[in-house]
């Protein structure tokens, strides 16, 4: 089955030009003017950029968390997902201490195959690292395909890695191909700060930001740099709230260590006065880094221009204002964090970053898509608009306006972190590998249909090239 | 005529991947797998990288300098360009103080229409601004396709601007649609020490390294960047040769100005010890900025991994070691600045670069002709390999080996900057909008062949595509 | 004569104790307990601290500018400076292009000899540098003990020097011993845009700040600095204003340079509203550099406890409101610039400074006379409480309360820039070379009792030390 | 018992100037000329300085370290110190988990209570903090008089306190007026690296500065640093070896922290090589931080003339190459750490530091003795020379040149750090509160006439002053 998009401006990280895809079996066949293909369904994208499909690369979707679990599953995570535009996600399998890594990969593996509408792959997070860890990675990365692990420097006496676990895990990844991710907050002076609020009866949201001030995500992203620097290895920080965080990764790449950060939709538009707000509704936009002053907003706008920032995350991971947020009435420490992003991703990035001027068409489709894509191991298959990539094309209106809501959004939970905002941008169609999973602005997918992605060892897709043309030219 | 270019790998500012090119008109029609093209001639580029052009952004061809002129013209200076896989140069037009603008830019265009091989467009020196000036400038933008001014802060009494000028050239530029250009070393100073240097009989090439410290161009790269946040203004720095100047536009760039540098091969690949060469040898290594000492090339390099620093000129400049340099036998000061580095600008950032892993395929073709393209006004006609795209084109041989020399090079000044330098990567055939100008590495252009390029303003092409959208949709 | 100081805690920049003086012949004779000192006059400073005399470095007492002339001359001007601690005032002599150096500086002795009351000393203005100016300087230094000079960056067409005199400067102070002050604001800039603020016909006193921006004092001081660096000579950067110049300053001496800052008491506790007061009353804070927005006060006070500046100078320079100041009412570019500030200097940085916590007694001391005596080469006979050194002393009360008023200071001019300000500490007594000029509160001095001060070369006073000891050890 | 100073110059962080002293009771009683003092005893310092005694803030005698003890203990170490010019210490006082702080403290004060021929302190190593640990903190401050706290970041499962331990003590520190130091290194990498080297066969005594990398210690005192930031309290990071560390704590500053940094003789001026020396003598350079590469010299000497680190201690800690060092002779890692240093710690100072023009006479005296009294509570009973102060005086031959060597040290150990090293400057005599310890030269000292010193709390000195005078002027 052919397909041929007509009449729109395609957009990649580098170029942006007027011409036709066709695409068959699911693959970008062609791209040119007046292209024969008679037999192929027109795709009209008259008025519209044509996108990659977005890559979405930290999503927690159907993962328990303090007792509950997040409302948005593989389902309605990425049929939500596809609404906004894209058409990968990377989720975070969670692994314990003591038990086998297959354990969680399987477990993560029957959450996802039968529910998601569009293509995913598994970051692995690193509880611990012992011999019996480190003889189980070379596995994960060349059967399972999974080429990504996360630490946690915070959240003490559950996930928190210590130094020696952060660092061993950086000398694994060098040797075996693979990309650290670290969630970068100071978890000792955490549970300190937290503990003294409670017991000063400083139990309503704000005292979540405000025990996790920007000093201990500033202090971790610094030593994590360090320690990545020190081992010559390389690393991605999720989630940057913050200046002070976003400048100590600016540091580290100028002194040539391989260092990347990611911020999310939240950080760039939302501030900490959100979580002042009356009548519990704070807990809506309680995050892990949380929301900053204000001013941070500008200096992270300014770092994704210069390219001191790579990418943009969701950090999907949504709960229920009722029934699942207040499980936190009365202990800001018991509210579940996270929220509902991964549709509005690109839409705020659009709306408030293209549109207003912050950054180019062409660093939107790098920070949505292509870079997530080269750093995880997924490039060239997703990421790009070029000959020979899968097809996952957006069909994306610059124009249309609406008001962000959540009795508009197509996730399950039942509030919107944008709610009432209004944006410039929305996606018109979505395809999956060639196939429709909106169109028209309806959702036409198919639980299941997604794949999992096996993705490829970090840095391989350039080395691999260098070595094929010096094979094929001998 | 058609041609159709097989079993290459292309290589964008963003992707990399194996398909066909057809190229019709001179422009890329279609880019896919088993396109339609019986009647096509075809370019086998097995084994190959197929690179946009080349654009190189800094180039004085035919250019009066100190009682001499440049050794190359537009003729053997677009050829050696295109031997080294560049396939556009904008040269600088001189003018002078109290002369109209005009006849500055008939007299470049006398120079260049019969001869140049590749297309090429020009900058516009600003000596001075004058109410007189001012009222030139729209039609130098908008008749004559000349959008960048440069401005020189050195070379008193000769170029030099005072910061007034800079000023009010910034100010215009931002009015008006243009990018300003600078010339960042403090004249002043440098008068000085030259003075001094050859008051205390110290003639010989090193001390043109010693009068024009590190410090001399920091400081007015950082007062030119300055002027640019104050004046909300856009500017591009020439040449940058040092650790101190690039961190100054890093600072720049950190405060949310449009400030961007440009590097050059020699300051990447040599060092201030060249000047001591014996035998008045030196003098072929005199540029300004001179070389530096050779740790600042780590610098440099990490800086364009970063995107510190965007882009790649030569700064071609060439003038005999015999009849030429020797003007300044017995004073340094009249030793004609500049060398021949136009044809190996490419090569030297491959071999150097991609090659020993400093920076990826990808960097190499933004920085060596895709973003040149953007902030020049070129994009999307030149800088990319895209349908619709001209059909500028480099079949390069990733592995070939070969050494550097004057005997080897094909422009005619009579030495090589990297004589004896091992290289890897040669371009095997050129096309200049679909025609060879380079075949199996022999010429087969003709001067005159090469068209002058009205550039766009400053910020159009994507200031357009948001336009045309809009009105589109409507 | 003898005095005897008794029951006051001495404070020096490194001493804080209890202690008498014995002052003899103006001189301090003996520190200790239990002195014996039958014949001596006795000063009872219980509950007060004993202050080394404040130096002003930055005083112009009976300056013409801009057609009018400074209200204070060396009279009220130092009667005003004594009343607030101060004993010796540095003040700058203007020259004039052209004309003899010793003309200026017999003008200026004419203008200071029958009327000071506390000891004073010159500064030199220097307007360019020619061959006859450098052949003068020797004299300057050696037989008119005139060891510093200044170089105005700004102010174009009138005091402006440019690169090329700065730096020639620079290192004719270092091969005489003499210390570089700069007066930094890129005053091509300004030129610039005050001439359009006017023509946009926008006249009022705001605009004086808005047309000197921070940007323009932080471009001049990094340049300022760096050929300080270049030259290896030594620089003194009169009235910062900023965080931007501050951190100029700090950045230079990181590098190892020679640099140091001034600034004064307005720009800690004023800020740039002030130039917004109603009834042209904004006229009153008209500086150069401007007041700055609020937030730069805290960082200068940083600053100054990190050592990154290392003196508070008053920049007195004083114009009545009514009469002078509305020179200007129609036109920013002419209300004087300048203003009251000379006997509110200690004050201020003592109540706001010491008072609150932002800098030590010992820093006080040290930033208000000390440093300055040093740096100057009035040290040791002039900047703190030692054997042998000049009874110049301040009785101190630390916590009289008092509201600075033009009602209530002793200067001629017609307003206050501090009017209403609450303060804490005021000198009781003051003693210049052991005689009473202030007792308990009142002025009991005489003009001409002031003398005129040779000063030493820059560094001199080190140097000699350690040749002394060395040459009286064999 | 009297004793007069003659005919030397005084030298206090302030001031150089020539005076007499009068002593009496061991303290300073008067400075002038012509002191009346009949009865006294004239100490003739003719071509000398008269500085403050010494005070050395970072000493281990008698310390048990990895199965052995220290070979200089409170007889020998303060006899050595007494000759270098220092007359005060203060020495770690090393606690264990889960016992009494009282008794390591009894046993500090057993060790040193009839040997030390100076006067002492100490501080009080922090291994964890428990509420057991909290309860006893106010008695060892208020009533013990030890009112600084250390924490190691190094030596894991040995002294290693983790980040909740060192931000608990941050806060208790504030709360109760205490300093906290810190030995700031990333135990947890060095423990990987160690141990790894050590796998790898590598166990010569280079590998522990390979194992220790300057990025361990700049990660640690940036994270410390941070800590205090966040916790508003104080911080002085001990050993500060190398410029990425020293910038961590200008950074700080620069925040406006109250972060304080010491750095010790062996970084100025020995260099990693040192532990490369063949036949094991290496491992007499074996300190924690290591040594640097030799750049990082001229980067801390800068950072001391700036004010960026503020003393310098001594880190005394020695052990006999034979029978002691040589534990480590197949294992770095057994190799006792660190060096003789205690005797020589000012020479270096003066030799390479006021002789060479890097620092002036009036910081050499803050960086040895008057700041280190200022942070540590002992001011100003120590660290200057002020009428009241204890009468601990050096009197300073700054022209005695001679070669330091185990051969002439007045230390127990077997070797000098400085082996054959030429110096300028030399101790005459020494007095410790009136007493001579030195007299020309010669050993005169008393073991047990040292006495303990209770310090103040931490700022307790200034705070008191602006009381004291508050309540006597009312």
């Amino acid at each position: 089955m052919k397909k041929i998009i007509k009449n729109g401006v395609i957009v990649t990280a580098s170029d942006t030009y007027e011409a036709e895809i066709l695409i068959e079996d699911g693959v970008i066949k062609a791209i040119g003017h007046d292209l024969q293909a008679n037999d192929a369904e027109v795709v009209d994208a008259k008025g519209c950029y044509v996108f990659p499909g977005g890559i979405d690369p930290h999503t927690h979707l159907d993962m328990p968390f303090g007792g509950t679990v997040t409302k948005d599953d593989f389902e309605t995570g990425t049929i939500g997902a596809a609404f906004g535009g894209t058409t990968t996600v990377i989720d975070f399998c969670l692994t314990n201490k003591g038990v086998p890594l297959a354990n969680a990969i399987n477990a993560w593996h029957a959450k996802s195959k039968d529910k998601a509408v569009i293509d995913y792959g598994f970051h692995l997070m690193i509880a611990e690292i012992t011999e019996d860890v480190l003889n189980q990675l070379p596995s994960v990365i060349n059967e399972e395909g999974i080429t990504s692990f996360k630490v946690f420097m915070a959240y003490k006496n559950v996930f928190q890695a210590d130094d020696a676990t952060l660092y061993r895990t950086l000398l694994a990844a060098k040797e075996l191909g693979a990309l650290v991710m670290v969630h970068a907050e100071n978890g000792d002076v955490i549970d300190y700060l937290t503990t003294k609020a409670l017991e000063e009866g400083n139990t309503s949201p704000i005292y979540h930001a405000l025990t996790r001030p920007p000093e201990v995500e500033g202090e971790a992203t610094g030593r994590a740099s360090r320690l990545t620097g020190l081992a010559d290895s390389q690393l991605y920080v999720v989630h940057v709230s913050c200046a002070d965080a976003a400048d100590r990764i600016a540091e580290a790449r100028k002194k040539g260590w391989n260092v990347w950060g990611e911020t999310c939709p939240q950080y760039l538009v939302l501030d900490q006065s959100y979580l002042e707000k009356p009548d519990f509704e704070g807990a809506k936009y309680v995050w892990s880094p949380p929301l900053r002053e204000k001013w941070n907003q500008e200096k992270l706008w300014t770092a994704l221009k210069n390219g001191e920032l790579q990418t943009i995350g969701s950090d999907q991971c949504s709960f229920d204002f009722k029934g699942q947020k207040d499980l936190g009435k009365d202990d800001f420490t018991k509210i579940p964090n996270g929220g509902p992003i991964i549709e509005d991703r690109m839409t705020i990035l659009f709306s408030e970053g293209v549109k207003k001027g912050r950054i180019s068409l062409n660093q939107f489709v790098d920070l949505t898509s292509t870079r997530a894509a080269k750093l995880f191991g997924l490039f060239p298959q997703k990421g790009t608009i070029a000959v020979g990539t899968d097809a996952d094309i957006v069909i994306y209106d610059p124009n249309a306006e609406r008001t962000l809501s959540a009795e508009t959004h197509h996730l399950a939970v039942d509030y919107s972190a944008f709610e009432g905002m209004e944006v410039t941008g929305e996606p018109v169609s979505v395809l999956s590998r060639g196939e429709y999973v909106i169109k028209d602005k309806q959702f036409v997918g198919n639980p299941g249909s997604g794949k999992f992605l096996k993705r490829s060892k970090f840095g391989e897709h350039s080395a691999q090239q260098n070595k094929e043309l010096h094979t094929s030219s001998n």
